[in-house]
């Protein structure tokens, strides 16, 4: 019994220093302070609860009003640092994808994550490019889990007649997204510029431009 | 047209070197390869087919013959590096576990990864014990994602009446696993030191090492 | 002569450059800032003095007030960023152990780092269990340094009928520390989750909880 | 006198330690052995020479014969970690760019690095597209650095009337490099799915399909 | 139509979470804020121009004016965080060198960064000793790169009868600079302990003391 | 007791897989196989000992025949991954440094590491020398730790009239070793080009290469 005692005490010294030290096991992110190369500066340990740990909103489809229409339903939803603070530091981060029957994911990218699809509902294609522009794609089923190399081209397509509904992890707290029409289309890169970057025609880039919002 | 041609002729130049190059965005682990402290070596490249990246394993629930009970069901696949060799050097790794009612994931630490568990099917009551000895648990429903940081331990416990089933997520393709009980009385950790360093009584340990193999 | 007078002042724009870039070494901690996933922010350089790198507490032992009791002394110093702000961004810190005569460090691991241990008076019998089980220990001598690698399970034991002096280095400059029974018995950790993931039984949770102040 | 002498015995000791050490500063690529996610086994530093770590590819433009034409001459020359085994571990390598009036390197990324450019010779527009959707181009002239951060899209154009030449640094040894148009329309990719995922109309994809080598 | 539809709004949820996000692709540097390990925090990104990315202070050679001599013309430009701020998070950084005709850049090392040199105009022998204590030199024509590994002590002089300008590299967007003469001859170095842990005479260093501005 | 049943059962499944996957906590090195730029590869799981992760080297001083004066003892044993493979892939190595009287480690840096001195017996004055030109230097006692940071200019010399006994922790596993006098004069480095790189005086140069065996 002495040992015991002698010893929590020598615990509470542990504990003591573990005090003083304010040890962080994590890095809930403080949003309101800037970013750094590493992420956002921490949350105070006091004021961490376990509800920073959890996030609730890939539990439910995204709320289709106004982005669904009768033919390509697609919403996604995302869980990175800035909407799931507790992942910050961790090194990895999660999102949601629904897709009704001829859903797309179009071609993009995460410049600074690996991604993995876990497909929960459905059957999907889904593929990316490599270096060598070799094109590797499969059919998933439910329950397959497909990763996608970083920064590589990618898509997703609902490959059935049924919705789709796909978990994705990536490698980083923040992965970045750019999907390449968005890029191309949405903005004001200048068509002749962007003719002679991409080779494509001036008509398909003005309609494309019309399409997505871009000018120039 | 004498645009494009000369500047395919760029492109084939770039080909080339990108061939002799051998560029690598991804690093399909040899498992017949000796391990190096930042993964197994990779694949040659011209070997990799679009199965490498695709694990079909985490779809299904374990073959329940012979590991579960009335009671008890509790089993767990998974897609380490050394299942899913596609996972090597991305700095992610996967899991499915399935829980029947009253099933229990025994406290453990992943030495080497933090996790993060998506809930499919059923309600699990999951937590982490931090640094500074602050139990943080929830229960969670279906779509529930919950983070638990590096290095500490966990548990989760199957917290309704239907079955469980989780979809884990690891920050690394090599995570480790490090379960209590088998860490303490599985092997041949002396009873007398085991008693000495964990405080707990010498009948409760010998219980506990008749129960899971456990000698000395 | 000329050759050099031309030399030195090429190096006076060398270090005006120098001067002008702020260039950082080191990044001595200023604590009253918030960490970041990385660490602490730095103090400004030129409020930087040698005595920020240099740390004296761990050349006496812990304060034995109330802490120590006949039979099991033992008291830890920590020299971790938060106490020994040099260290921080470096990725190493250290702390001191004295333990008399049947001292004991509880199993613990430290989440976020590898440990060594040096032997700097007396005996001692240190171990760690690896994620296969495996339970590695030893009984060291003056002199001998063991490696507890990162997240995993370890203990130390004073084996002799001296006082045990150790000095023990760790591969970040925050390694977090989680020490078994205070993961268990300190905290509000319900005594029925306890022993549905512990598989202790509850007679022995309540007494450890007693003991350790624990409650649930 | 004495002192020297003693000195050097110490320092020949330490010189014998670091013998038998094998004390790398570098690691030279043995491209003979198989790649890791850190890059390929060191060749033995004994065989290891100055010009290891010495290129000089990069003094001459590259050859043109066949890959230029009269309008568009553009061609890169790379000191990758598979032509400049030195670079091996060291994080970063480099190439070359060369473009005749009118040349055009068109839009791509490099899925594992940062990219720097230097105008060593004429004039020329770079950008590259944000996660945002903006795009950030400037004309930049003899001299300007240009930095074009990882993973995002990104192109250069000859701006002038005289021949451009641009030293490019990227921040890993193995870069990789992905080619929009050759990713899209020189393999494969299903034009059906292809459309489906990038928007194109089906006659451009045919048109740049016929052009670039594809097939399907 | 109706399918192009559907996808640019599915699209512009993708954008809207963007925006919640706060994705960055960069951490331009604010130079205002204390630095971390990681570098710099970043500057918000709506602020964040293309001319962050751009620097066009390598393009010219340093104001001789004071700091050039008859004999030993050598003058530094620095592209790191402090100066260009771009590169902040992106591991890499640069600089120009040029040197008169006999021109020096006298023995220094790097503490956190390798470095590459590529030869713009002139010849150069340029070198760097291991740890094994081997010298590594060679003379360099223009386009030729060579590579000093990290932390090594090196040294670059004008081999030719012209001048010599050189774009130097760094692997870190930070790399420090140790400049040997300077480390030892321009501070309060206590000139008997500099002997005695140098082994140079004492005359040579109050020789080099009374050069290079130091005292004691 | 048919929970307990249960859950053993679903351990074992647990540790089926954890054979299958060749987990590896720890990475101790092949010495024998090449190194990569992550360290050397693992020696097999199966056949690593308790005795890897034990060094017992550092208990004794180095043997002091011949190597060791009258006035100048000096002696250092090291503990890097090339002798203590056990560290490989950890993060940190560790050495000890045994002075008599007078005795000195003369200047010198590590490329790859920062370093931390704990002085065990006798009293030392050390010191660094930053990026700015700052001597940063302080006469320890026993007891006091010292951190030293990565790549900078260092030197520990025996301050008081009794033996010094330092143990030595580096933040690498591999943290290389450039002492300058030897860097300078125990190889062929052209007495000339180091005259004008240092700025030495030619007789000073002659006279320390043939102290420290140097030629040319």
């Amino acid at each position: 019994m002495m040992r015991m005692i002698s010893l929590i005490i020598f615990i509470f010294s542990l504990l003591l220093f573990s005090c003083h030290a304010a040890v962080q096991d994590f890095c809930v992110a403080d949003l309101t302070a800037p970013e750094t190369p590493a992420g956002y500066a921490c949350k105070k340990a006091a004021n961490v609860t376990v509800d920073d740990f959890v996030f609730s909103g890939l539990g439910v489809a995204a709320n289709p009003t106004g982005t669904f229409t009768k033919y390509y339903k697609s919403a996604i939803t995302t869980a990175f640092a800035a909407q799931f603070p507790g992942v910050n530091g961790l090194g990895f981060s999660f999102a949601r994808l629904d897709q009704e029957p001829g859903g797309v994911v179009p071609i993009h990218a995460h410049p600074g994550a690996s991604e993995a699809i876990l497909v929960l509902e459905g059957k999907i294609t889904a593929g990316f490019v490599s270096s060598a522009n070799k094109v590797y794609y499969k059919t998933l089923k439910k329950g397959d889990v497909m990763i996608l190399p970083q920064g590589l081209l990618h898509f997703q397509v609902n490959a059935g007649s049924t919705p789709v509904q796909i978990f994705v992890t990536f490698s980083s707290a923040n992965p970045g997204l750019q999907i390449l029409d968005y890029s191309l289309f949405s903005n004001d890169f200048p068509s002749e510029l962007l003719a002679a970057t991409s080779f494509l025609d001036i008509p398909q880039i003005k309609k494309l431009k019309a399409f997505f919002g871009g000018t120039g």
